[in-house]
This record gives C-alpha cells, sequence and structure tokens, in this order.
C-alpha cells in the first residue's frame, strides 16, 4: 500500500477531527440577543469581504489557468504531452479552490467560536480556553487534511511532479493575494479604531462607539484567521512538493508522504490532548500542545522509519528541522517578549518620546535575525552533511525533508494561531455587549496568551518557509537538470547570476512597501470617515442610548481598499520573476531566487520582531509601567505598535508567502526560461 | 615612465592645489570677537575629540599591526618571505596613518572655514559659498591626494598586491571606527539638542542657551567631515586595490593608475571652476562642478586612452560605472527631495500623526533600494560582458574598472560633502551671535543646497561602495584561485556557501543596530543632562544676559560615549568575518561575503534615503506646508527626523565601510583560510 495514498486516508480522519470539534463548538450555548447581534454583525462583514475577495481572484485565477493551459511546462503546440498542460491546469484550479476553501472554514468556525467562547467564559477560563482552542483547531486539521489530501490525490492519479507545482502555485498565488488583502483590511480598520478611539478621545479598544470597531473585529478574521490559514496550507503544500520533485528521482517520494501524514497524526494528537491545566494558564496549555506534538512526531517517525527500514539519516535530518523551527520560535519569544530585555528597555525609552521607541524597536529588530538566520543555515548544512553520505542527490533531499519536519507540526501552530483572533474577538463582543468586569479579564487573559504563542508560531513560520524556499530553489535546479540534461550551478561570480540577485533582493522590499503603502492610504480614508460621523452623528461621541455609529461604512472602506491594494503588489512579484526569467535566463533567475530568500528572510524577521516587540512594549506600559496609560511613555508606545503593527500583520508575514510564489513561478516556467531567455 | 609614478605625480599637484586652497581660506577676512570665541569651542571640542579618539584607535592599531606580522598573509614561521608579512604590517600602519591624517586635514580647514564663511555671508551669498565650497575642496584634494600617493607609492616599491590590501585595510579598520565613533557623536548631540532644545521648550537651532548647541557643531565636523573623509578615502583605496589585485595577472594594472591619475586631474579641473552664477543658486553651483568633472574625466580618459592604444572596451566599462554613479545619485534625490512626490507625501501624511510620517519614510525608503540595485546589477553585468571577449579574467577585472569609473570623481564629491557640514556651521555661528537676519537667510541657504546634494552623494558613495565591494569579492577569488592553483567557485547551491551567505546577511543588520542603540543610549545620557542643566542653573532658560550653559559636560557625554560604543560593533564585524573563514573555510567566505554585500545594500539604501526623506519632510512643513512650524504635522515631522537621524548619519554610511572591511579581512587572510579552516 502506498504512503501517499495512506495520507489520504489520514487526511480523511484529519477532517472527521475537524468535523467533531466543529460540531462540539457549534453545541455549546448561544449567547444573549446583543452578543449574537453584533456577532452576526462581525459574521457578516467577513463573509461579505471574503466573497467580494473571492469574487476578485476568481477572474485572476481564470487568466492564470488559461496561461498555463497555453503555456506550462511548455507552450502547448509544442509539448509531446498536452495532457501536461491541461493537468497542470487543473491542479492549479484545485490548489486555488482548496486554499479558498480552507480559508472559508477558518472564517466559518471562527466567527461562530467568537460569541461561544465570550458566552463560555462566564462559566471560567477553562470551557472559554477550550471553545478558542477548539475552534482553531478546526482550522488546523482543515488546512493541513486539504493540503495532504490534495497533494496525495493529485500524486496518486499524475505521478508527475509538474503537476505538483501547479497545485502548490495555486495554493500559493491565491495566499499571497488573500494574506495581502485579508492583512490591508484588517491593520486599516485596527490602526484607524486605535488612533481615533484611543489615541485622540481616550475611549478603550472595542468601544461599541467606535464606528471602526466591528471593521476591527471582521479584520482579525480575515487577516488572521483566513488569512494565516492560507499561509500555512501554502507552505506546506509548498514543502511537500519541494520533497516529491527531489525525492522522485531518487525515489523516495513515499517517505514524503510517510512523514507528511505522520505529522499530521502528532497534530491530532497533540490537538486533542490541549486542555487547559490545574494552574488555570492558557500560555502554558498552548505551549504544552506544542511540546507533546513536536514529541510525537519525534517518535512516531522514529518507529515508523525503524519498522520500515526507512534510512535513521533522513530522519535525523527531518528532526533536526523540527528542533531548529522550536529554537527560533523561542529566539523570538526572548525579542517580543515583555519579561525580557529588548521589550523593557523600549518601554522605558518610551518615556523619552516616540522617536526612541521606535529606532530601539528598529535595533532590536535588526539584531533579531541573527538566531534565526543562523538556526536556518544551521538547519541546511546539517541536514546536508548528514544525508550526503546517502549518495548524489540525497543532500538537497536531507534540506527538502528538514524543511517538512520544521512544518510538521503545522497542524498544531494553526490551531494555536487561530485561537488569537478567536478569543481576541470574544473580548471585543464582551466589551460591546457590556458581559462585565469578570468576562473582560478572563477575555483579556485568554487574548494575552495568544499574542505570546503567535510571536513564537510567527517566528516559526517563516522559518519554516526560509528552509521550504531553500528546498524549492533545490527543487527548480533538478527541474533544470532534467530539462537540460546538464548539472548546473549558480555561481555567485557569474555577472548574469550576480544581477540576478540584486534583483531579487530588491523584490520583498518593494513588495512590502507596496502593501504598507496600501495600508497607509486606506487608513487615511477610515480616519476621516470617522471624524466625519463622530462630527456628524449627534450624540455618538456622548455614548447617548440608542445612537449608534455607522458601522458598515467603515466596513465598506476597509474592503474596497483591501480590494483595490492587493493585486499591484502580487502582480509586481510575479512579473518580476517572468522578466527576471525571459531576460537573464536560468542562471539569472537562480540568483533572483537566492536574492529573493534573502532579503525577503531578513525583512521578514525584522517586521515581524520588531512589530511584536511594539505591541507588547505598549501592553507592558499599559500593564502599569513608566507611568501606565495615559502617560507620556504610553502615547509614543501607542505610535509605536501603529507602526509595528502593517509591519508584523500585513507586510511581514506576507513576504513568506511571496517568496514561495516567486520560486514556484520560477520552477514552472523554468523550461519557458530555457528557450526563450535573451541571455543564456 | 610608469603610470604608477604619473600617479604620484600627480597626486603632488593635489597636494598643492589643496594647499593654495587652504591659504586661501585663511587668508579670508576674521570675525568678530564673539564670533572667534565660538569658532574656538568648536574648533577645540573637535580637536580633543579627534585626539581622543585616534588614541584609542592607535592601541587597536598596534594590536592589529603584531598580529598581520605574525599571521598575514601567512604565519611569519611558515613563510618564505617573511619580509612580506613586514611590508604588509607596514602598510597597514601607513594606511592607518593617512586616513587619520585625512581626517586630521579636514577638521582643521572646516574649523577654520566655518568661521569665514559665516563673515564672507555678510558680503552676500558668492564669497560666502565660495570660502564653504573651498573649505571643502582642499578635503576633497587631500583625500584622494593621500590615497593615490599611498598605493602609488606602495606599488612602485613593492610591485606586491598584498601589500596594497594591507594598506587598504589600514585605511578601512580605521576610517570603520572614525565613522562609527564620529556618527555616534554627532547623533548624540544632534538628538538630544533638538528633542529638549526645538521639541520641548521651543527654542531655535542653534540657540546659544542649549547646553549641547557647541557639541552639535562639533559633531557636524567629527562626524561628517572626519567620518565621511576617511569613509570615501577608505572606498577609493580599495576600488584601486582590488583593480590592481585582479589588473595585475593580465598585466593591466598601469591602466588602474593611469585612470586613478586622470581622475584625480578631472577632480581638480572641477573644483577650480566651481564658482556660483548670476543665478545665486548654490545647488545649481555644486551640480555644476560634478558634470564638469564627470565630462572632464570622459573626455581625458578617452583622449589618453586613444593615444596610448589602450581597450576601448575597458574604457567603456569605466564610463559605464561613472554615469550609474550619476544615475544612482539623482534616483536618490527622487526619494529625498522636497518637490518630489515622496516627501510630499509623506509631510502630508504627518498630518495624521507621528505613526503615520513613520511609517510612509520606511515604505519609500523600501523602495528607494530598487532603482541603485538595479543600477548597480547592470553596470556590474555591462562591465562585465563589454570586457568578456578580451580574454579570460578580463570580464571581472572590467567590474573593478567600473568601480574605478564611479568613484573616478571622488575627489568633487567630497568637496560638494564636506562642504554641507562647513555651512550648516557656519549658519550655527551665525545664529550663536546673532549676526542678523540677511546673513542668517544666506547660510540657510547654503546650508539646505549643502543638505540636497549630501543626498545625492549619498547614493553615489552607496553605488560606489556596492562596486567596488563586488570587485574586492573578485579579488578575493583571485587570491584563492592563485593561492591554490584551483579554479573556484562559490555555488549558491553548495550548503556551506549557503551557510556563509545566511550568515554574512546578518551582520550588517547587527552592526547598524549596535551603532543606533549606542546612539539611543548616549543621547539620552545627554538628556538627563541638558535637563539638569535648565533645572540648575539659574536664569539659562530665560537667556539672562552673562549665563551661559556648560557646553563642555555635553561635549565630555558624546565623547566619552561615542569612545565607549565605537569598537564593539566594528569588532563583531571582523571577528564573524575570521569564525566563518575558520569554520567554513575559503567557500563559506565567498557567501559570507555575498550576503554581506546584499544585506548591507538593503540596509545602507534604506537607512539613508528614509533618513534623507524624514529630514527634508520636515524641513518642507518648516518651510510652511501643512501649517508650518509648529503645528502637529511638524511636530510628528520632527520625530520622523530624529528617527532617521542615526538612521542616515550614523549607522547607514557606516555599513560601507562595515563592508569593505569585512571583504578586505577575507582577502587578507585568504590563505590561513585556506590552510586552517574546520570545513574545507
Amino acid at each position: 500500500m502506498s504512503w501517499a495514498l495512506i495520507a489520504v486516508i489520514i487526511s480523511l480522519l484529519g477532517f472527521a477531527v475537524a468535523g467533531y470539534l466543529y460540531k462540539w463548538v457549534n453545541s455549546q450555548p448561544k449567547g444573549d440577543e446583543a452578543l449574537e447581534e453584533i456577532g452576526l454583525l462581525i459574521k457578516r462583514g467577513a463573509d461579505t469581504f471574503l466573497k467580494r475577495e473571492y469574487s476578485v481572484l476568481a477572474k485572476f485565477v481564470v487568466v492564470v489557468f488559461v496561461l498555463i493551459l497555453l503555456f506550462l511546462p511548455q507552450p502547448i503546440w509544442t509539448n509531446d504531452e498536452p495532457l501536461r498542460n491541461v493537468l497542470t491546469a487543473i491542479s492549479y484550479i484545485l490548489g486555488s479552490v482548496l486554499s479558498a476553501l480552507a480559508g472559508k472554514i477558518g472564517i466559518k468556525v471562527a466567527t461562530i467560536a467568537n460569541v461561544k467562547a465570550a458566552v463560555a467564559a462566564k462559566k471560567g477560563i477553562a470551557p472559554a480556553f477550550s471553545v478558542g482552542f477548539r475552534g482553531g483547531a478546526v482550522m488546523g486539521m482543515a488546512v493541513v487534511g486539504t493540503s495532504l489530501f490534495g497533494a496525495g490525490i493529485l500524486f496518486l492519479l499524475t505521478k508527475d511532479p509538474t503537476v505538483l507545482l501547479g497545485f502548490s502555485f495555486g495554493a500559493s498565488s491565491l495566499a499571497l493575494f488573500a494574506k495581502a488583502g485579508g492583512g490591508i483590511y484588517t491593520k486599516t480598520a485596527d490602526i484607524s479604531a486605535d488612533l481615533v478611539g484611543k489615541v485622540e478621545l481616550g475611549i478603550p479598544e472595542d468601544d461599541p462607539r467606535n464606528p471602526a470597531v466591528i471593521a476591527d473585529n471582521v479584520g482579525d478574521n480575515v487577516g488572521d484567521v483566513a488569512g494565516m490559514g492560507a499561509d500555512l496550507f501554502d507552505s506546506n503544500i509548498a514543502s511537500i512538493t519541494a520533497a516529491v520533485v527531489i525525492g522522485l528521482s531518487l525515489g523516495q517520494h513515499e517517505l514524503v508522504f510517510c512523514y507528511g501524514a505522520l505529522g499530521l497524526l502528532a497534530s491530532i494528537i497533540g490537538v486533542l490532548s490541549s486542555k487547559i491545566g490545574k494552574d488555570k494558564n492558557p500560555s502554558k496549555a498552548l505551549n504544552r500542545g506544542t511540546y507533546i506534538t513536536t514529541a510525537a512526531f519525534a517518535i512516531i517517525t522514529a518507529v515508523v522509519s525503524y519498522a520500515f527500514k526507512y534510512s535513521i539519516r533522513i530522519w535525523a535530518a527531518t528532526i533536526v528541522g523540527l528542533v531548529v523551527g522550536v529554537i527560533i520560535g523561542i529566539t523570538s519569544d526572548y525579542f517580543t517578549s515583555d519579561d525580557k530585555r529588548p521589550v523593557r528597555n523600549v518601554a522605558k525609552a518610551s518615556s523619552m518620546g516616540p522617536a526612541f521607541t521606535i529606532l530601539g524597536g528598529l535595533c532590536y529588530g535588526l539584531l533579531s535575525s541573527f538566531p534565526a538566520l543562523i538556526g536556518i543555515g544551521v538547519s541546511a548544512l546539517a541536514a546536508y552533511k548528514i544525508c550526503e553520505p546517502l549518495g548524489p542527490g540525497y543532500a538537497m533531499f536531507g534540506i527538502s525533508m528538514s524543511a517538512m519536519g520544521m512544518l510538521s507540526i503545522v497542524g498544531m501552530i494553526i490551531s494555536n494561531d487561530a485561537y488569537g483572533p478567536i478569543v481576541d474577538n470574544s473580548r471585543g463582543l464582551a466589551e460591546m455587549t457590556g458581559m462585565g468586569d469578570e468576562v473582560l479579564r478572563i477575555t483579556d487573559e485568554l487574548d494575552s496568551a495568544g499574542n505570546t504563542v503567535k510571536a513564537v508560531t510567527k517566528g516559526f513560520a517563516i522559518g519554516a518557509a526560509g528552509l521550504t524556499v531553500i528546498a524549492l530553489l533545490g527543487a527548480y535546479q533538478e527541474i533544470v537538470e532534467s530539462a537540460t540534461g546538464e548539472f548546473i550551478n549558480f555561481d555567485i561570480m557569474s555577472p548574469v547570476v550576480f544581477f540576478g540577485i540584486l534583483a531579487g533582493l530588491a523584490i520583498p522590499a518593494i513588495f512590502s512597501a507596496m502593501l504598507m503603502l496600501g495600508v497607509d492610504r486606506n487608513a487615511q480614508r477610515m480616519v476621516a470617515e470617522i471624524h466625519r460621523q463622530f462630527s456628524e452623528i449627534p450624540g455618538l461621541k456622548e455614548g447617548k442610548p440608542g445612537v449608534k455609529p455607522e458601522y458598515n461604512k467603515c466596513i465598506d472602506i476597509a474592503t474596497i481598499g483591501a480590494l483595490k491594494e492587493l493585486l499591484p503588489a502580487g502582480a509586481v512579484a510575479i512579473l518580476a520573476t517572468l522578466a527576471v526569467g525571459f531576460i537573464g535566463g536560468i542562471h539569472a533567475i537562480g540568483g533572483f531566487l537566492a536574492g529573493n530568500i534573502m532579503s525577503g528572510l531578513l525583512l521578514a524577521l525584522l517586521m515581524a520582531n520588531a512589530g511584536g516587540l511594539w505591541d507588547n512594549a505598549k501592553k507592558y506600559i499599559e500593564a502599569g509601567a513608566f507611568g501606565g496609560k495615559g502617560s507620556d511613555a504610553h502615547k509614543a508606545a501607542v505610535i509605536g505598535d501603529t507602526v509595528g503593527d502593517p509591519c508584523k500583520d500585513t507586510a511581514g508575514p506576507s513576504i513568506n508567502t511571496q517568496i514561495t510564489v516567486v520560486s514556484l513561478v520560477s520552477s514552472l516556467a523554468a523550461i519557458l526560461f530555457i528557450r526563450f531567455s535573451l541571455f543564456k
């Protein structure tokens, strides 16, 4: 029996678990009328955005479908096997649809679980935690299940790695736009709500008088739940694809599906055993789940590898990736946690004014790149050296398995990550409907655990993406070599490669700048709208009973702005890849991918960690340090947080996906580049 | 007659011109007593700092001298030609001493010309411009003269490229620390003076009541004059060295000295013909000088190449570098000039609060990397392709000559650049001694021209450093190949190279973060001191006649802080190179250098351009836009400027030097790495 088939079966088990958890969450007690009403507003806002976003993207997908059909992997009229074009194009559609579906499922459960968790918080922290976490876990199981299912089925049917590349490209191009769109939406609303509400008027977060408050809560769902799910969906598929492409020529592709299936199994074990302990500490509960999953994966794969006589070296390479992933997560925690020096120093410096908040965050963000970069480098080097003795080609396969290892526990990671916006929403709902101080306290604590874990998982996601794209670079090389029949390398000293590197360096910079400028422009529009409402709606500012802001106007601004801004940045990345490929050829693309990975990793780490640090410095001051809320230090820290928001939630995490998309486009179009490039 | 000898002779001509200009500046009318007194305070502060800085660095230089003597290019007890170690060590000392000397000369003339230019401003803008510019030109001629003189003499005496590498390393290691120290000094004083003076108390820049005002003016000299001079001194020598190392095996080293000598000649023509026109526009005068120099260099080299039958291809590669350098300068102007969209957009966004100022600047800074990176890539590719037909080895020589071309007009660039802090000081002196509105207006205009030109020259310096380090990478390869007798390459897909790349990426990030954290810490100390003086010295705040602040306390804080912070960051860069080399070997170093160049270019461009943009957005608002001085937009823009200051004047420009130092260490220690590395 093939492991690809077993992977499909285990992915069905994942769906079953997701279904069970979904039913469980849905069966929890309802809230009162006010709560359900606001919950519905959020749900509708999220559904509307998703619908409009997907209808924009559907057009894009159709255009790309036609292009793939005609040109990829080579022009259909010159292809001896035109069926490959058809299959690649269909699998592209499948990848996009499954990615959209994963986002849709996530939103669906998250907009139910947010209300239910708020209700459960009346009974205590343990039940509320369970609702929030299990809601997130539906997403985790669904995402990993669909990715494994899709990859497994396609491989069983076609055995063609190009088809998998098409599938992966579908998933990642959709993720690129979903993350960009969701990221712009969520930060537009978040920044605008904070700037006018917290800073100008001094009303609390989630105050129902604030016209942007519903948009803000919608944003948590479309940005953090749907966007993040699409991102990890895409990374997971990309790592499987890279490993299959490289492993196929070695006859090791079965092992890829084996480890993928066991990773989902380990995540199921971790998810089902996650419960808040007697210490009632939600952060610990989340971390415990991660450690259980990690240990379960290591043990199960060891046993299976032993039983089936798989190479211990490949197992070791996989585990190196897993361990390094956890270490990268822990080091990002150092730079963003409020009981460590960086956050405290920045909070202290904030008393001197916002310029020092910003400078401090930038500096620590730059420093934070070091452990992650070295970690990725060490795991790539170790995986390579461990697997090199197995024979030619195995070294690169080892790196791809190391990336698989890092992503093996992704089901658990997504569960943790999706938990965050759910309980964040619960907190908002509790505030907006006046559920009382005890519920607020509990949801606050749940929310803060979500933030801590988020910093760790973000470091993890960047590390995983880093290793995955190295593996994708290997896959690209493999494809070019098998197409040309020649060994190729990418010598830094070749001016074509060097030119590619320099061009590649610029792409993540341009891409992230375009996204952040999008947030910037959009937030300016929304702030103007909030000002208008406060000045034109009588009684709103004073909170006169019965007076409600026009929530929908803000939702509209966020939606329209996000839809307008999401295409250009992604298009620039894809078109630049094609331009470099058709001008500089396959060697320039090798350099381009390397340059892209480099500046992408650097900028993603800087943005994620500086952003997380600013966020927590603000929270640390709000908890009473350096004068607490309303002090000068607090004002400065709020400015830092506002700068950090689009860095950490819009640009930073989108960079991962951008790098993956560029890598996949290169692999898919490799044969075109070989045949039609200006330079050779 | 050898071109190296001619280069030495022309460098003597450069000295003669510098001497003539110095005498001319010195013979200009003196100021009144108050002016001379404050001028003396600035001069003394600068001299004291330089003396203390050099005495710290002297110890470092002695230690490195001994290390070179013992170990480089190989352990003296295993070297068949121990004299090479001795010569390399001596040339290292020579490089350091000449670099220090160039800084010293610059400070000497700048602290005279600042007073004289303020006096001349009473007669009008034309005479004041001449004094400021000719003061700067002394520095320009001295720097280029000494670098050409040193390189020429050493080459004539030894014909050994390793000796030149030692010389270049001496120049660049001193530059590294001088720029770091000067950069920390100047921004400590600038930020502190602004924060307390402009922001808190609302007193004008350069108000004599401000205790940090003298330190601020001293900072312009030690940071911008001495630091910048050391930087371009170092780039210039590095580009000559790289071209000689690569050209020697082709028998083309004479051409390097030829073009170097002609570059100085062109700069002399440009400097002597720079005069303010009838339009009384100082910016135009400065740019005209640059264009004249550029044209003169292109024409003279064409004529000489024709007369001596030198290859037209090498000439073309050189001119490509020159032209691209000018283009890069012009594009940085787009991102930092206040009549273009980026500055205006950020100024407009400032009305919404400082977070938008910061975000806007970061975004445009990221975007600004694109034209420069592509420009460097295109000129490297073009130079390579143009010279490739000349035979093996010529392609890389073409790149090194392209870097020479970009740096050929460096004499003129330095003159323009040193002009800036001189007239900035004049403005300060006019303000402090109450020389009247007309003088203030004139010095303001001169100062603003200095700022505009500075943005252009900074882009230019980064471009030149980029090409130079590519050439240095070629020099490193050449050295390794001639030592091992084998052809080597740096394949991105080799895990050792890739590991090197990732480690290299982190270094400029860590280095710049350490420098900026240094400024941050130091400024906090100085702000506290200024607060103390304003609260403890009676009558100071009110400006009671006869009450003076304790200027020296602030000067001391800036000095001590800068000296404390300057060594660690530079040491980290050098030690990391040695660690990577002794662990990963020559291949890892190849990757390390490439990674270093990449993140270095990206961060340097981001920091220089975002910083310049914030500075000019503030000035644009101060000139009356969006509410002018005192408006919310202005407050936000001041915060942006404060963040940008250490980016653009401390970290950003130091990164160039850091990359150069790392490249030179690698080349010098290449043979050690070959023999003693852990991995091969």
